[in-house]
C-alpha cells in the first residue's frame, strides 16, 4: 500500500552525470539491483550519514573514502545492506570500489559504494564485482528512473524529484535526485539511500552547507517507525557543467531547489511507508523552541496508539492529547494547548472542544493525507514532520521481510 | 492472545482492607465495572502516579486527596478513563468521592477515585453513584479475585499477586496486590493501575519510599508500545492490622516482599500485553551507567522492527544491533558489543558471531519467554525490563478499541 499517485515525475537529465543500471542477482536473480552514478571529473560531492553507532560497512568506507578524494563514482546495490559483518564487511565493500575503479581508471578512495537490504548477511561482493561492467555499460544522461527503481528494496513505488533554476543571464539550473526508503526510517542526520545532483558549480564545503539545510527541512523530518537505519545517506553532487557564476540570490534560488527535490524525495518515502494508508503532516506551533515542538511533534508522529487510530479512521484525538501530555516538555499548560485534524478544532483548553462532534472528525479520518495541527500556545517557534498510520500490513511486511 | 498460564494465584485477604465488586454498566451493561476497596482507619496509604501532562481529572483529585488527608476509600471504575474532559471531568470525579464519602460518613477526600478505558467520553457519573450501594454492600475481605476482574479493559486476564513474610516472632505479614493494564505502557514514575496493601504497620513516608524502590524495579521496567497513561496510578496502603513494630531487617523483607508483588503484577501486565505471543526479558548489562543501560533497552524493548521479527520468529539479530546503535549512547564501541539469545551468542564485537547458526536461532525463536541479552563492556552497571513483541492483533485491538 502506499498513499496518492504512483507517478514518477520527469527527472531531467544532469550534464555531467551519467547512471546505469544492472543486475547483479544480489538477493533474487534478474531484478535490477545494481546501479553505478558517474559523476564529471571536476563534480563535487556532499554526504550526509547514518548517526547510529552500528554503521554498515558501506557507510564507514564512503565516509572514509569522501575525506580523501573528490568521488567519480557512487555505486548502490540493493537485496544487502553489508551491515553488522564486522572486518568482512569492510573488506567486501572495498573489493566492489577496487573493482570499479579498476575499470574505469580511478582510484579506489574515488568511488562510494552504498548497501541497502537485510542486515547481517555476507554481501556478495563477487556477483556485483561481475555485474559491474554491465553497468557501466549501461551509463546513460537519462538513466534517472531505471536507477530510481534499481536502488528500491521493499518500497512498492520508484520515487524521484526534479526541479529548474533559470538563472539572470537566461541559462538553467537542474536538480535531480532518487530515493529509496520505506521503513525503519527516523533520521537524525541524514536517512535511508537518496543521490541528489545539480550540473551546477558549487564548491565542496558550500554544497556541504545546501545540503545540510535540505535535510533539516526534508528527511530529518520524517519517521515512519522510529528506528533509524544502519544505512542512511544522503547525496548531493554539482558536476559543474553549467559553469556561470552563481551571486548570493542563485545561490539560494538553488539552494531551494535543493530543499524543494529532498522534500519531495522524503515525503515519497513516507507516502511509500511499509503499510501506509495515510500521509500524516504533523504540524506543531506555538512552541517556546524548535526542540519541544519536534518533541511533541514526534510523539505523536511515532505513537503507536495514535497510528492505529488513524489507520482505522477513528477520531480518537484522546490518544493525540496522551501523547503530547507525555513529550516531556517542561511545565506543559494543558489549558493553552489547541488540537485540529484538518479544519476541525478537535480539542481545546486541553479538552475536547465545545464545537467538536464525532460526524465533523470522522469526515476528516475518511481522507488519505490528514494533517494533525497542535498548537502549544507558549512560544513562536513551530514544526513541521511527516508520517503514516501502523496498519497490519507494516506488521506482515516486517515479519515477514526475511522469508 | 497472552503469554503464559492464565491462573490467577491465591490472593490472601489483608486484615483491615475489604473490597466490594459491583455492575455500574459504565460501558456495557451487566460487567463488574465497578470496585471500592474500603482501608481500616488508621491505615496509611501512598501513591505514585502518571508524569503525563494531560493526567486525567481522577489522577488530579486523588493526588489532590491524598495530600489533604489519608484515604478510607479507593473507588475504581473500568470504562471510561475521565480523561481529556476539563473541568467537568474534575467535577464527576469529586461527585462519585462525595456521594461514596455520605454513604460511609467519612470526608470526601479520604476517598480517591480511579478510572480506566475510552478517553474524552464524559463520565457517566450517575450510574456509577447509583452502583456504590451495591459495591459497598458487596465489601469482603476475600474480594480480590472478583475486584482483579473488575478493573479491567482490554485485559485478557486478571492479575494479582500476593507474598507472606514470616516475622521473627511468629506474627505474619501479607502482601497482596491487583492490576490492570494491557497496553498505553511505558511508565515512568507509576503505571497503568495497580493496587498494592500490606497488614503491616507502616508511617505514611516510609510507605512511599517502599513503594517508589518497588516501581522502580518493575512497574518502571516495563513497557508494550512506549506510550504512557493518562491515568496511570499504582496505590500501596497499610493497614497496620498486625501491629508489630518492625526492624530494620523485617522492614527489608517487607519491602522485598511488596517489590516481589509489584513485579509480579508488572511482568502479568506485559504477559497480557495487547497482541502478545511473546514475553521478552531484556538484560542491559556493562554499561557505564544506568541510565545508559535503559537508554539501550527500551530502544530495543520498543523497535517495531525488532519486535516484529519476534513476532515472526525471526531470530534478525541485525535489527537488534541497529536498534542498539541508535540508543545515542556516548562514543558507544560497537566491538566491545555482544548480545544473546537465550543461550545463544548471536553477536560479538559488533558483528554476527563465528558460533552463530541460523538453526541455534531459530530454536530459541520458537519459544514464547526469550531473554535478550545485551553486553556493553563498557562498565558494571545493568538493568533489566520486560516487554512483548508487536503483532496482527495489537494492531486489530488498538484499532478496533472504540468500534
Amino acid at each position: 500500500m502506499a498513499v496518492g499517485e504512483d507517478v514518477l515525475p520527469a527527472l531531467h537529465p544532469i550534464a555531467g552525470l551519467r547512471l546505469g543500471t544492472a543486475s547483479a542477482g544480489v538477493k533474487k536473480p534478474g531484478r535490477r539491483d545494481l546501479v553505478v552514478i558517474e559523476l564529471a571529473v571536476d563534480a563535487t560531492s556532499a554526504g550526509l550519514f547514518t548517526r547510529n553507532a552500528f554503521c554498515a560497512a558501506p557507510v564507514q568506507v564512503a565516509r572514509n573514502h569522501l575525506a580523501q578524494a573528490a568521488p567519480r563514482y557512487w555505486v548502490i546495490n540493493t537485496g544487502n545492506a553489508n551491515a553488522g559483518m564486522g572486518a568482512d564487511g569492510l573488506i567486501r565493500a572495498e573489493s566492489v570500489c577496487a573493482a570499479l575503479a579498476a575499470q574505469t581508471g580511478v582510484a579506489t578512495a574515488q568511488v562510494l559504494p552504498f548497501s541497502t537490504g537485510v542486515i547481517g548477511e555476507p554481501l556478495p561482493a563477487e556477483r556485483i564485482v561481475a555485474a559491474l561492467p554491465a553497468a557501466v555499460a549501461a551509463l546513460d544522461a537519462d538513466g534517472w528512473a531505471l536507477a530510481a527503481e534499481g536502488i528500491l528494496t521493499t518500497d512498492t513505488r520508484p520515487k524521484g524529484a526534479s526541479r529548474r533554476v533559470r538563472l539572470p543571464g537566461g541559462a538553467t539550473l537542474t536538480v535531480t535526485g532518487i530515493a529509496k526508503g520505506a521503513g525503519m526510517i527516523r533520521p537524525d542526520m541524514a536517512t535511508m539511500l537518496a543521490f541528489v545532483a545539480t550540473d551546477a558549480r558549487v564548491g565542496a564545503p558550500l554544497l556541504k552547507k545546501m545540503l545540510v539545510a535540505a535535510a533539516e527541512k526534508s528527511f530529518n523530518r520524517i519517521t515512519i517507525d522510529g528506528d533509524t537505519s544502519t544505512n542512511d545517506a544522503l547525496m548531493l553532487a554539482a558536476t559543474g557543467a553549467v559553469a556561470a557564476e552563481l551571486d548570493g540570490a542563485t545561490l539560494a534560488a538553488l539552494g531551494d531547489a535543493v530543499t524543494e527535490v529532498c522534500t519531495d524525495l522524503a515525503q515519497a518515502v513516507v507516502r511509500d511507508g511499509e503499510g501506509a494508508t495515510k500521509f500524516l503532516t504533523i504540524a506543531v506551533a506555538g512552541g517556546s523552541s524548535s526542540a519541544e515542538c519536534l518533541a511533541v511533534g514526534y510523539a505523536v508522529a511515532e505513537s503507536p496508539l495514535v497510528k492505529t487510530a488513524l489507520f482505522a479512521c477513528d477520531p480518537n484525538w484522546g490518544r493525540i492529547l496522551a501523547a503530547i501530555g507525555r513529550a516531556r516538555v517542561d511545565a506543559l499548560d494543558v489549558e493553552r494547548i489547541s488540537v485540529w485534524l484538518d479544519e476541525v478544532l478537535i480539542a481545546e483548553r486541553g479538552a475536547r472542544a465545545a464545537s467538536y462532534t464525532e460526524a465533523a472528525g470522522q469526515d476528516v479520518m475518511a481522507r488519505a493525507e490528514i494533517t494533525i495541527r497542535i498548537e502549544l500556545g507558549r512560544g513562536t517557534c513551530a514544526e513541521t514532520l511527516w508520517t503514516t498510520d501502523l496498519s497490519y500490513d507494516y506488521v506482515r511486511i516486517n515479519a515477514e521481510y526475511r522469508t
